[in-house]
């Protein structure tokens, strides 16, 4: 399943606007016998599968019999599962995969947006190629990928410096690693931007933004779930930074592509 | 952080065995005001900062002045935060990002071993070019991923064929869309191999070894935690399948080296 937006490519040759597309992130919810237990950021497909599986790999069910109904709700993103024997829920079942969002329902906050989070309204603006800089430097600081190829990492950037880096087997624990610092350390975040090495799901966008971070960046790619939110909140998004080159997602005025 | 261990190796010259590096997973407890909070799978570097950043990512703390301590104990893998007011913790807090493993404290199960779920006994056994071939299809099929760089997937392969596919965005959902076709479709998995595209993390082995798969594939690294309960749980774990090579970290007597 592919989403389509127009996006800011800029390369050796300077900036131009084109429609690009991406994959997209779905949230999920998950109802066991009436009861809200998780929702799943996903790819909607095969999501009858998904939420049998999901049940089945927490242990909750074990075999296709257990299953009363599945009804599965493409457009509202809701898996209703009934069992036949009521499922037991410690309070240590209930697991969610997504980060809460500290405003209500998670399933509810992805849908309607950021409503909870400020707007980012940081003046920061940073030339292009310091950017293609800042993310060439993070890619060479991540010596533990490299040896090992299981390691994500994330990192801030002042002006032409990597200030903070941070290496993690979880995409969301090594910008964790970042944000904890900035607390620890009474570090501003305004004037900062904001490197992961992983795709930039929702959650890393939700992160930054949460953060106070104007500009977040990754070699990888986006999902539409995270520019959309980008959008909404008013994060520079930039994705496949790759060598001299980036796609920029969203609030494209913060960077100076002009010589 | 590094992890040494004995690895099987097979390319084009045969097999051999070989002391290998891996990244360490290590499971923390975050315990705030005496309550266990959550269990991250983490690198164990910067405890601290991940801890309170995942507080501050959980909208649970808002700034240094909150804290009034922090004690981190890595070697029982525990960070304990007090805080000056009490943070309210609704049932819909006590997220955890670990996999719930159905037999009481993750942390407590992790660092176990897995003690809660059979070996895995399947006298399945593979050729090695066969299990080379199947990695090979199974990158081909990735086409998402391809197209726009931010999909993962799996699959379940019978013999010399792959006999289901899944996408997503998440490693973990993809797995599920596999573990909850076999379950919809009532197909037995004892005789089957799993593969994924994703980092192999102890997740991924323990959702294997519930579903009774007893080899389990990625052209990605394990990490040292999936490794070790690949072993306890007796399934034969192979890594950094890309052509016609392999390493093989676990049960190397499902697969046939000799021509």
């Amino acid at each position: 399943m592919r989403y389509k937006t127009v996006i800011t490519r800029w390369d050796e040759s300077g900036s131009r606007q084109l429609e690009d597309e991406m994959t997209v992130e779905f949230p999920l919810t998950i109802i066991l016998n009436g009861r809200e237990l998780a929702t799943l950021l996903c790819l909607p497909e095969k999501l009858e599968s998904l939420a049998v599986g999901f049940l089945a790999a927490e242990g909750l069910i074990e075999k296709a019999a257990d299953l009363k109904d599945v009804i599965v709700d493409e457009h509202s993103g809701l898996v209703q599962i009934t069992t036949h024997k009521d499922v037991k829920l410690h309070s240590e079942n209930l697991f969610r995969r997504v980060i809460t969002s500290g405003c209500g329902q998670v399933a509810t906050f992805y849908k309607a947006g950021a409503a909870c989070l400020e707007w980012i309204s940081s003046p920061l603006s940073v030339p292009a190629p310091t950017l293609a800089g800042l993310a060439l430097d993070f890619q060479k600081r991540s010596v533990e990928y490299r040896a090992t190829g299981g390691v994500h990492s994330a990192g801030l950037a002042w002006g032409k410096e990597l200030v903070c880096f941070a290496e993690d087997i979880g995409r969301h624990n090594a910008l964790d690693k970042i944000l904890g610092e900035c607390l620890l350390q009474g570090w501003p975040t305004a004037d900062k931007v904001l490197l992961t090495s992983g795709r930039i799901s929702s959650e890393a966008v939700l992160k930054a933004a949460r953060m106070g971070v104007p500009i977040l960046i990754s070699r990888a790619a986006p999902t539409s779930l995270a520019v959309n939110l980008a959008r909404e909140l008013g994060l520079t998004l930039v994705g496949f930074a790759r060598g001299r080159r980036f796609n920029v997602y969203s609030e494209t005025g913060r960077i100076i592509f002009s010589p």
